[in-house]
């Protein structure tokens, strides 16, 4: 496996060298515990700048399945679910996390990852109409993935459609970034961060799949962050002691722009790599904006790149055909898209 | 605070440095997630060895009370809960990380932070015989700490009576090790690794406050990981993405003896403080004998020893007395211990 | 209202009178609480002489929502979830009472109420020839009503294929017998009690929407009740202090065939009720052979006799027609249907 | 068995014969489900007439560890636990309830069954003055029961003083009143339903123990009901369908003062017994002012009581001494005692 090209996900290396180097150079400073020291607090001030919202707050986790968790449940009334695409993160591929914390995924269909605003709207309409909602899920939330499973990003327009429709509602908008960077640095984006600070009540800023070791920086934008949040943070065994690896990393990964730098590469590197599967006549399962490629390939062809690269299945098209995934990161050299490329 | 000397808790530096050089060296190795990566399953096999329990199995969690909750949710049934000393952390200060997973914490009498053998008899004795027993929570667990919060250890035969007693009732005995190093490195001890994984049917290696960055190494020695462990710990958010910074950090610790050489110092630190205050004449709350010391201060020496040294309050004695943590670590240098003294 | 004529659903009666009866002769008796008194194990042994089991086990809940709980919470391992058609009233009429016990719904297409064993099988072949199965939420048991919420049954070769399927896969089938006395009282059906407690790992006999004031019998036909279930029923709050409320009610249904007696009336009550509708030229939503009948109205057909008559919306079918059901049950009187007949 | 006078509780025998009536009579009515008929509604009316509260609420469920679980749940924020006496129902038999919807029950000394103001108040002061209180678990909710498991009341100055250090706290008194009427009418109390309507924020009056086939109403005096409290309910599974049962119930209870009149029978009787244990040389273990005596027999007499006598065990006292538990009721026969007064 070692010899082999990687575009199996976007969290295969360690971390950006910077934030190995500042943890380095920070070891022997003795700090307090649980994320009150001062590089989370240095952190936090950077990502307010970066959103644009000077009175938002921001709680540092360590990874995403725990990030949604820990927010949703948060967030929540008991008696409430969140509203989450079908193939929303949260709805597939975290074990029931959300469920373990005692509420209801509520499945609207998905359009390449995204749910639709008029579906949204309609569903909720339903609900409150329904004679009988009593006896129901409240959709307490809407949950959203910016990437998207499928890569895909939701337009400014569409983004602020769903803000809209949720504060009808009086339902709070939650984005789930855990490759935020790479849809905020896809040329084909009209979203920035000051536009998700301003359209969501709750986001998180990814660490893990954009260069850090671990962590996520979740941000309530608008001076909303629940009462007591670190005490339920803590109650999930959330809290990390050390806090201080959260914070570092974010404040290297939010000075100068390394976050946004790191991320701008990695869909360099997508875009490259889409080219060379397009030029070499293979199509694409969707297009996708981002760092995560849904490529179509003949079964056989699938087989022999097998041998020499690490890509991830999807899915099977048909009896011939199976979708698979090659995902760039900020660690992806220009060169193995080269090599990749000569192998199609 | 910057300049005062710091002995509030053995959590306040990074990481061992040969750590912070492992993680760099490694850094662009690209690796599975989830920890399937080799420097787990190499960080397990030392532990293995370590523990003398070849047939035994090891998972990585991030931190204590994420431990403790994941590990006692997976194995008590869903109407048992987990018998723990009054001042059990799980009963104290997790923020009821236990009773979110829908668990009692079954409280016992606590003896200078430990559990008395004839005690836990008599508790499960008295709930069989109970006939009201099934309108009560069962006890489904024994949960001890060792060194407990207050640095005191359990000695082999006590560790043995309790696995009797617990055996003989067909439930758990698991060991909170958050400070385990500091444990088996005190010269008062007769408890090893061995006994420990022996006399226990689950216990973890602390790794946050014994040198890593984070990181905790769940044991079960006897082969006994419940089923689809990985998706309970999915469930709970606990699972890293880049498990590799857990089995690295484990790996490092359990290479060369460094995780007892550290622990060991840790211990020999704690010796020369506790030498210092009873030379300077203090009186010690408690004889404890691993690297947290619980020491009585004269209300004005406290005052006027904050302004030099930062520690822990612990508790009132009287009206002019309190009771105060020092805790020394792998990190603490001697030379910090001599200013200490100096103060007293 | 008092006037309208009532067919909006099968529980807006008391019980039938003997049970008034039976609860009136035994009042004085003295007898022992949480369902260990004789009337609950005589009725015990009458349901397991109906169902063919006798080595069947039986516990008496209060509802049906309870019931789904306890029993899906009781054989749910923690990282399971239950497989339902999407219609399933755990799914949608239940207020996540489900998930509130921490378990996800896994919702199947439904078929008329129902699942075709063909989706579920490929759903669970799926499921474990997913490499990321650990990840997600594992389908742990599988759901079905009988009657569904559209009146529909199973057909015994459709539940014997359901039941080999779970049985492969190792998970327990579970039926939702809220209105099973007129599933089986149905002159369509060719599944008896006895192929239930064969088929089925754990069902409920509905009490409370077939004569009784409140009550739920569920049968553990194969001596697999969970251990300790009491302890769980108690722990969900289901526990009844005068278990006997629930026994005699029972006892009484199952004394001289009542319970299937008074199903069976409620069918021919239905079979009336169709038949006017039928010659009165009323299409049907679906051809249901139980109690509860779904017909299409023209919208001011249907607000003129709203006027006369109290049935439930069920939903908009186009813009000038709806779907409605009318719902029989043991109380229901023949002159009623005729008077509903002339209304149409 | 049969043939023992009966003194082990106060839930043995079914219902007052004016309820069983009613159910008789009104049978027939076809009513709304889930507590919204007319019997649920004039029942709450009676009850806030009863309570001096007009602007109060009133919700009927069916037993009382659901009614703990369902209210504790509702009112608690997701990071608070329940403070109790160590004593407390909900602390000791109701197999974990409380924890099973996720909150830690915090436990006080108990003094006869009752929590101390005192204790109370440093309590609560304590955990806001710890540093260190955002990691455990705050303190929401204040639970008595009154009459307590030993049968005692608190005083009107005592529950005046509890409501008044709950209200500086900004937390609600919960008051468990299983046996409430036999507090009321106790000769020895000065606390009315109107004094427990303005010092407890929300309150159950006890139905099962007090003349009811079961139910337990629900009284949140000061317009305080969570919002969507029915859907909560519906969720722990504690919805009844046909709500009339309870409604009918209480209705009837709380028609011409029935409530209060048989428990003052059941005061009476309990007079009648401490009376003839008194003038037969017994002690007491304590004073119990209510319908339940815990009285100190010699083992010997005791063997010999039990052929003759159902009571309770309580503990073991001595070598040779017993307490045991003898309750009166609504149903207790003034003959019943006569005849117990001869055996003793």
């Amino acid at each position: 496996m070692k010899e082999r090209l990687f575009f199996e996900n976007d969290y295969a290396e360690g971390a950006h060298e910077k934030i190995l180097q500042r943890l380095a150079q920070t070891n022997e400073e003795q700090l307090p515990g649980y994320g009150s020291d001062g590089y989370c607090s240095r952190a936090a001030e950077k990502i307010r700048a970066a959103c644009g919202c000077p009175e938002g707050q921001v709680m540092f986790l360590v990874g995403g399945t725990q990030t949604n968790a820990v927010v949703i449940d948060a967030m929540l009334k008991s008696y409430e679910g969140v509203v989450s695409p079908q193939t929303g993160h949260v709805n597939q591929h975290e074990a029931g996390a959300i469920e373990y914390t005692g509420h209801k995924v509520l499945s609207l269909p998905q359009h390449e990852g995204k749910i639709a605003a008029e579906e949204l709207e309609t569903f909720l309409q339903g609900f409150w109409q329904d004679e009988n909602h009593e006896h129901m899920v409240f959709p307490g939330m809407v949950y959203i993935s910016h990437p998207t499973e499928y890569g895909t990003l939701y337009s400014r327009a569409e983004l602020e459609k769903l803000s809209e429709i949720c504060g009808r509602f009086h339902i709070p908008l939650y984005m789930d970034g855990a490759r935020l960077g790479y849809g905020l640095m896809s040329p084909e984006t009209d979203v920035t961060l000051s536009d998700i600070a301003r359209c969501c009540d709750v986001f998180y800023i990814g660490g893990t799949k954009v260069g850090a070791l671990c962590g996520e920086a979740v941000v309530f934008p608008k001076n909303n962050m629940p009462p007591h949040f670190l005490t339920v943070v803590k109650q999930h065994g959330a809290l990390l002691a050390k806090g201080r690896l959260l914070g570092l990393q974010f404040d290297v990964l939010f000075t100068d722009d390394l976050y946004f730098q790191i991320s701008s590469h990695a869909i360099r590197m997508a875009e490259l790599l889409k080219e060379g599967f397009r030029r070499k006549g293979y199509s694409f399962f969707l297009d996708s904006p981002t760092n995560q490629q849904f490529i179509i390939l003949e079964n056989s062809k699938m087989e022999e790149l097998k041998k020499e690269v690490v890509f991830s299945f999807w899915e099977k098209l048909d009896e011939s055909h199976t979708v698979v995934r090659f995902a760039t990161s900020w660690a992806t050299k220009e060169e193995e898209i080269h090599r990749l490329v000569e192998l199609l």
